[in-house]
């Protein structure tokens, strides 16, 4: 169904009584049908919306990206965008709103209720990144003293609105959190079984200033679909669904991925990004990378004299350079790694470090070997020179699988993020020492 | 509480029977006493396992990792181990299985009860990576002509042995998928009313042979909690569960993170990874890399003669290698995350070069200018080189970031994993091209 939308779309002539017919099939996902929306102009975006049925407006709306968003609510009148916006959940509203200009937010904030804009007001003041600013207001509160028929009867009453209600969350008086209780639980109750004797009283929860990769950690190690938000006092604020907890995960992982490959991170997607705001996330690595990179060469510079009584010794420069780096790199990847997910902690890193050694050990033989031969065969059967590269290899791995594990560590120390201590520092890095070594070597054996 | 126990256990006196209480506190979760077993010895362990209670021993099992579940199985008795794998979900078991010795593997599947083990053994058929090996198969399922009420007393009676009662699948009589209900829909609805009815038919499943990664990321697109499997012929065999996808998705990224950093993607944790198996993750891709890096060697060399006329030139090597590689690393690093969060497709290949290109001109200009800069300080004013780096620099950028971009959108197209195409594979190829460039410019320049 949404092929033969897009196919209309594709060749032109779009048959809308067809369209309206197709968005309210049952079998037709509020999903695709935001995809849908990516496919269309400006003044087609208003027609579409203004067919769909009055109860997926809200919910294709909030799966639309922010252009769509926004060209959506520019062409629509004031009332209708006060009616999407009160029937999104508070956290697609603020999700929003934080990606809209400043004149448009302004005309929705004025169109909608004032109780809801109270609350989006007081989410959009949480930090980015917090547990504030990923939850959401609409979850399914109980009191300890209810029966499991009167909960029932709160879910069915006010549960269409609510983000999830398979998790609700049973309160004090004074909304201090005492426990939660499953829908799995209540169906598997009597009627008159109270609240406070089924619940589970051991909650994992997270304060609203709780960082949102500390937040989806616990997800992860507690398999939740939901988890509360409380303040300072320990009184219910929000809840954070495990849908979001999936957003933020692969955000993260997207940061991890953009600090290693020498980027400052950014939240916007790559096509969606103005190419000055890409190449300045991209300058000021490079430019570090590139001046330190210039001790390397300065490195080489001193051993001038060397050069030239030996002018083959250049030939392996990039080989000991490219080898040290993917060496350093393999090393630091996995550690970073593993300390994102948890398997690699601070106090295994004297074990972290002695594996790396033989590892590195390892990995150093037998490429060394290789070395040996390649250049054996190729380089005149020069004995020599096979040694001193051989040797030179050998200790460029050793170093760099060592500094590659040691430094993400040591940043993690210092409460830096490890992942900036990635493969381009440590190439960096392990260049200039690995050439010292090199030329050293070379020095001692060729007696220059 | 936990912490109360690890204490216990640390200081070597341990009160039984203050564990077992603590054990049955409501507050205490099974995630946690897992991690508690894994603070214990081999002797120890059966002895805290057997004083758990006994709802919560299998959970607390699937909830340990590989080596302790091995210890735990070692020394319990058949009768015990038979009754812990019946109390596990079957992904749970089959999870356990797959990491379990040959011996142990044995002993297990003959102490589970028949039908269990056939539905273990079809499990374990399935390909490592697949939505069949990551399903279960306890799931409700519903006819179409029973009522709310009916579907209601199906879920108390079977739904404590269910890894989801959110989500019931609703099948014709010769288990083909019809549509699925959640109990959100359940209980808003009227007890008379017939599934048929108020069932939801636009499903989103899977077939047992698809890949994970593609399941995870149907569950991102649509915000799903479970979603169903089927075999060829569309009937119903599975469910896969949010929490497993969260794994999925975790596992597929750390895939990605080892391949960009040239080590071979294995599923075992750092840790627990012998160091021969880590060295041999990692000896393959360096050795490509080494041999690929002598080319570069023998380009240099290729330019000995003007070398040995400006010898200047060699210290500028390791500036413009390193920048290459890193400005290359920076544009895959985007590009292969953006292909694998789905923000860039293949027909945007266009669009992508085109914007790799401008960026690279900024990146190049302002790398350019302060390389110029820098040379005419520091290297006695001499125009001519200052011109022949910046030039080589400027190119180096721009054909990094090009070949950084289309590299993996090729490898897709190829249908090769484009994260292999990441920063070492770029780098090698980059910095050849780069010292060609280089001493060509160098030459032309200085009329060498």
């Amino acid at each position: 169904m949404k092929d033969e939308i897009l196919e209309m779309i594709h060749a032109g002539s779009i048959d809308m009584t067809r369209v309206k017919n197709l968005f309210s099939q049952p079998q037709m996902n509020t999903v695709d049908i935001a995809e849908i929306f990516e496919n269309l102009d400006r003044e087609k975006i208003v027609q579409f919306f203004r067919i769909l049925p009055k109860n997926t407006a809200a919910d294709v709306f909030a799966h639309m990206d922010a252009d769509q968003q926004q060209l959506t609510v520019e062409s629509l009148t004031d009332t209708e965008v006060g009616e999407i916006v009160n029937s999104l959940f508070v956290d697609d509203a603020v999700d929003f709103i934080e990606e809209m200009p400043a004149n448009v937010v302004k005309r929705v904030l004025q169109n909608v209720q004032n109780e809801k804009r109270k609350t989006i007001n007081q989410l959009l003041q949480y930090p980015d990144d917090s547990a504030g600013s990923i939850m959401t207001t609409e979850y399914i509160d109980l009191l300890a003293n209810a029966t499991v028929q009167e909960a029932f009867d709160v879910i069915r009453k006010t549960g269409l609105n609510k983000e999830t209600i398979y998790t609700c969350y049973v309160m004090h008086w004074d909304r201090l959190l005492v426990g939660v209780v499953s829908a799995k639980t209540l169906m598997l109750a009597r009627p008159q079984d109270k609240i406070g004797n089924i619940m589970d009283t051991n909650i994992v929860f997270a304060y609203t200033t709780d960082d949102q990769e500390a937040v989806a950690a616990l997800f992860k190690k507690y398999d939740l679909l939901a988890m509360p938000v409380v303040d300072k006092e320990k009184r219910l604020v929000g809840i954070i669904t495990i849908d979001d907890i999936v957003e933020v995960i692969e955000e993260e992982n997207t940061e991890d991925f953009e600090k290693m490959g020498a980027l400052n991170p950014s939240d916007e997607p790559y096509l969606k990004t103005s190419i000055i705001k890409l190449a300045r996330n991209r300058i000021l690595w490079l430019l570090v990378l590139m001046l330190s990179a210039t001790v390397t060469g300065g490195v080489i510079s001193s051993f001038e004299h060397s050069l030239a009584v030996l002018p083959i010794l250049v030939a392996f420069i990039p080989m000991l350079m490219d080898t040290g780096g993917n060496a350093g790199s393999q090393s630091s990847t996995l550690i970073i790694r593993g300390m994102a997910v948890g398997e690699i902690t601070l106090k295994d890193i004297i074990k972290v470090i002695w594996r790396e050694i033989r590892i590195g050990t390892l990995c150093g033989i037998a490429l060394g070997l290789v070395n040996f031969v390649r250049i054996y065969l190729m380089n005149g059967r020069d004995l020599l020179l096979c040694t001193a590269v051989t040797a030179s290899l050998f200790c460029t791995i050793l170093m760099a699988k060592s500094v590659g594990c040691m430094l993400p560590m040591l940043a993690k120390k210092l409460k830096i993020d490890p992942a900036i201590m990635a493969a381009p520092l440590i190439t960096t890095i392990v260049d200039g020492t690995s050439l010292i070594v090199y030329f050293s070597i070379a020095k001692f054996i060729f007696k220059l």
